[in-house]
């Protein structure tokens, strides 16, 4: 089971970096980046944009990096540009770069090919978190050079929360050997000898591992470049349909993410109400807002097991809710503007 | 969810110290009680009887512990006056002793209320692994004074893997405020103070959280000294079939663990045969023994869900296999044996 789940992850990031399965949270395979690459002092730049790719920063921080942020406004993404100007204009090397590809506290996805490259340029490690990209858009870790990539279960993996994922690649092994950091759960050295036993060095979480070499059986059946299609459908039509409702999106369509939406109040509602109604009347659970957000918006997530039908279903039962709390929901055009998207694209 | 599970654990453990769940193999929480106490250069006596008690040792040292050994032979357990002989004659303090409940890979029982006190006596933090103990055994924390006790989900509490537990009493907090070590994934504050809102710092595997909170109300239902006594039950009834067989058991009654026995093959028999033919016959998965001890003896798990029925099948499946083989089973009075005690106890 073990072995055909790493194999099909491998396939699934179109590489030959080693694969591993933690059994913890996807902050826990943030862990194992940080803690198998960085040493007390070393230089890490973190690109932030919102609550995760602060977390990298925080992350960096508590294993004793000296962390620098190039920060950016919730609901844009970095670009490579920036990226490439913050690191031209510093004066000392940068030991690593954090990036997050989905930025899923504003639904921002950063462009990592064109920021991997400006990181490898400058000769640093670049961390990818993908917890909410990978499975959903394509990240072809070999093509674009990325050195350490992390992710979850839970997400388009189409799996519950319980085991994080990590492609380390030889740059990354390189930086393991010179590192200094104490671990020993998340040592990476010890999963990749396992791994050649097909095993792990301690006892994991066997029903996910099941779980995972069945997600990736359907996701081979489906074909990796349809399920991309599919989170791009998924996307498209949702912000086309909530646009039809008159809601304002909170991020621009060029960096909008394909496995999370973040919307806007109508100025006379409030997210609680919006997301009360739609939990009570529809057991749809939508998410609030994160820490300075929190009120702000509210997202849609479209990751992993989502088809043509959620996206209808959301927005009709989105467009009655508001209807129901008094807001105009102009001539109930949302549901046709998505049904006219999704008829018209092919899969 | 988490707050019945949670407050199920402290009724389980009668404490009053803090317990937290972890989306984690029993040596997360481990290395989560670890890197929560120990800071690099703190001296650290582990005590040694196998597999597990050795691990204790490794992650300290991984995490710059100075670490010394207190090493009795496996098969044997570690004993109080030991304990207290090695503190008494040591020059400076040990800032904590590692001690393992019940040593899985061998099947002795420590007996950590003895241990615990000496421990305390000499000032150090006591940090206990209780995987295969906790819920098959006593384990009252407060009364027996102990600082950090670790579990994991697989053992006594029924579950599959993928949860740690750990118990974080007032000491262990105090070593906590002044420890230097990295952490940021294990780091105890988080999740302490996540649960004062009924969550956790980052997504925790929900499954077995429901699973823990189902798994606590069977607990309950069956009473805390009725399911230690069907542990001890469940251990001498195997005994006494075992030797009625004519094998030998590898540990003394004194110090046989409640949740595992292991024993040796017969002479004319090797481990892998018996494993095998048991596995293929009988769909029954006895372990091998581990590292020094690997094809020198084989364990019985009987940890958790195990009842009366299972150690009868055992008996017989085992008795039918070596008979299988060719050993003389003698007069096959092994489940006779077994029945008689299992009858004549009171539950």
């Amino acid at each position: 089971m073990l072995r055909e789940s790493v194999d099909g992850l491998k396939w699934l990031a179109e590489t030959q970096s080693d694969a591993m399965v933690l059994t913890s949270s996807g902050t826990g395979a943030m862990e194992a980046a940080i803690s198998n690459t960085i040493s007390p002092g070393d230089r890490v730049l973190s690109l932030v944009c919102g609550v995760f790719s602060e977390r990298w920063a925080k992350l960096a921080s508590a294993f004793g990096a000296e962390v620098e942020r190039l920060k950016v406004e919730p609901g844009k993404a970095v670009t490579a540009e920036q990226v490439r100007a913050h690191l031209e204009k510093s004066t000392t090397k940068f030991h690593a770069v954090t990036i997050t590809h989905n930025e899923t506290s504003t639904g921002v996805l950063n462009d990592v090919q064109q920021i991997g490259q400006a990181v490898r340029q400058h000769g640093a490690l670049s961390i990818v978190d993908a917890v909410t990209s990978f499975g959903a858009t394509e990240l072809p870790i070999d093509k674009w050079q990325l050195d350490v990539v992390v992710s979850g279960s839970q997400k388009a993996l189409m799996l519950p929360p319980g085991l994080g994922v990590i492609f380390f690649g030889p740059k990354a092994w390189e930086a393991k050997s010179k590192c200094k950091t104490h671990s020993f759960y998340f040592d990476l050295n010890k999963y990749k000898k396992s791994l050649q036993e097909d095993t792990t060095p301690f006892t994991p979480n066997v029903s996910l591992i099941a779980g995972l070499q069945a997600s990736i059986k359907m996701m081979k059946e489906e074909g990796k470049e349809a399920i991309f299609a599919r989170h791009l459908r998924m996307r498209e039509s949702l912000r086309s349909g909530l646009r039809a409702m008159g809601l304002e999106l909170f991020v621009n369509d060029d960096c909008a993410s394909p496995s999370i939406t973040s919307i806007l109040p109508p100025a006379d509602l409030s997210v609680d109400k919006i997301r009360k109604t739609l939990k009570d009347r529809y057991r749809i659970i939508v998410a609030d807002g994160q820490e300075e957000l929190k009120g702000k918006i509210f997202r849609i997530g479209h990751m992993g097991y989502v088809f043509d039908r959620d996206i209808l279903m959301t927005l009709a039962s989105l467009e009655a809710a508001l209807t129901e709390l008094g807001h105009d929901c102009r001539a109930n055009e949302a549901v046709k503007a998505a049904a006219a998207l999704l008829s018209s694209t092919s899969r």
